[in-house]
């Protein structure tokens, strides 16, 4: 995605606001552009009118690069249908990292004007880890093809050549991932993309809103908020590894700490791939009595009355 | 292997006589080395001789690579052992790429001085691919720390970094995988390293034997041939695609082709990982008879006698 695209000197945009966007404008400036961020706090988003105002400032702008869903503070941007208005003024490339949120939520890549989107095979996906997914639009790969980059492994036209010429990988891929991978998608399409999406929403809704009656406060603004990872605050003085070593040693549900300076701070829940009804009614509570264990008082009730009233539409 | 250690401009000697060695030496040069070539007919290596005469030549060499076995060709470095005397003059590094080999021939990493050793899993370990395992020593590792490469993914001190603080990798691995090549690891480690070795060495001698006393020739030059790939001339006027599908279909032996413009003039015959003797005895078995089913005239018999004399030592 980034030295498939990007040459030296290459203007560049990118929202920064979280670890995985850090290491994504990382690369690319590493990969030589030139790279505009637009940074907010952790659990925020750029706005679309910062982006479009990036774009009113940088008309040479070569493309705009975002990571659609940031595992490490569990916010998504919710305005990808809109930047192809911006993308389109000077035909600017339109990257989406989609790595833990492809596959639990709308991505309509060509509708909304995406030029490469990429994804991992172990988050929404429900594949074993080891894949990594990317479509690439016509005009890149043909933009590939003539400027390709200078890396013997990740070259993409070197895997568009030996698609066509065979339907052959140029080096040997891990076999058995494919053939689990290719099972996994064979599920997500027995259940149907719609179902898939609506089950995602609907549980990370129950979840957000569960918890949040026991006296949790999720972590990312209302308007960015997560539907497949959801950040919540530690309560007062609640200790990080007390907590989750409890969940995991007393009730086996594994939930994240917070990445870099939120450790300590937040912790995150899973709610993508194979998450069910069942799933988010044994997390709330089990989060539930082991904040009671702890020694906080806390209506598990509650939570597990609103997480059901919205579990119905599944 | 190459971006960990590689900085611009630095001075690299590496032979190169086939495919894979061409690739290694093109990968160098991306990372900016100045490359010293040492090319050979394939089929051949160049000597420990004209190695030699590379390092005299350049007493300011950064490193020295080279494709232990190069699999295009079916031929194999029979010095492993004595380039140390060569590196150790200016404590230049030592890199092997040992990807086709390793588990089936002897590799004295420490001993030879040898600074990074790399594999593939899929080959002579006979796990299945994804994995590539590396070794690297101290004073490289330390070396690699205090220049650590601009890359994201393959960046060996972030590796070392996360392995010292939680025995993590820096990113998601290829879970099924690794339980499948721990694996591997105990059936070698049941097997015996030194009983293993023996049998790839018997293996191939015994199908180099064999098949030359059915009329056919091995490619590579007597000081070169390879333990593990066995290339072989075809016969006059034998046609590549039709022999090789002919015993995939009627026999369900596999045998790949020549790489680049090899293709159509050598086969190559895989004799690592599993090989046992009766790989041997049906691989020269169905050769003979697709041989003789295209109207060739050649004596079964005489192969499978003197193959079957050089595997009593199994």
């Amino acid at each position: 995605g980034v030295v498939n695209l990007i040459k030296k000197g290459d203007k560049v945009i990118i929202p920064v606001n979280g670890e995985f966007s850090s290491r994504l404008s990382q690369m690319l400036e590493w990969a030589g552009a030139s790279v505009i961020k637009l940074e907010t706090q952790p659990g925020e988003n750029a706005s679309f009118e910062t982006v479009k105002e990036a774009f009113d400032n940088n008309k040479d702008v070569k493309a705009f690069y975002c990571v659609w869903n940031e595992t490490s503070t569990g916010t998504m941007i919710n305005y990808l249908d809109r930047v192809k208005d911006l993308t389109s003024r000077n035909d600017s490339y339109y990257v989406v990292d989609g790595v833990s949120i492809v596959g639990g939520e709308e991505l309509k890549v060509d509708k909304w004007g995406i030029d490469i989107a990429m994804t991992g095979s172990q988050k929404a996906f429900a594949a074993p880890p080891g894949i990594s997914p990317i479509v690439v639009n016509e005009r890149t790969k043909k933009y590939m093809i003539e400027n390709p980059p200078h890396t013997m492994y990740f070259n993409l036209p070197r895997y568009f050549k030996y698609y066509e010429e065979s339907k052959h990988t140029p080096f040997t891929p891990a076999l058995p991932l494919l053939y689990a991978y290719r099972e996994a998608l064979n599920m997500i399409l027995e259940e149907g993309l719609d179902n898939r999406i609506k089950r995602h929403r609907t549980c990370s809704d129950a979840l957000y809103s569960g918890l949040s009656a026991i006296g949790l406060t999720p972590f990312a603004k209302d308007d960015s908020r997560s539907t497949v990872v959801i950040a919540l605050n530690y309560l007062e003085g609640l200790e990080d590894k007390t907590f989750r070593n409890t969940l995991a040693q007393k009730f086996r549900v594994l939930v994240a700490g917070g990445f870099g300076n939120l450790k300590g701070k937040v912790f995150r829940i899973g709610c993508m791939g194979e998450v069910q009804r069942y799933h988010v009614m044994r997390t709330i509570s089990s989060i539930a009595s082991t904040l009671d264990l702890m020694g906080y008082n806390v209506d598990a009730k509650a939570g597990l009355k609103i997480a059901e009233e919205k579990l119905k539409d599944l």
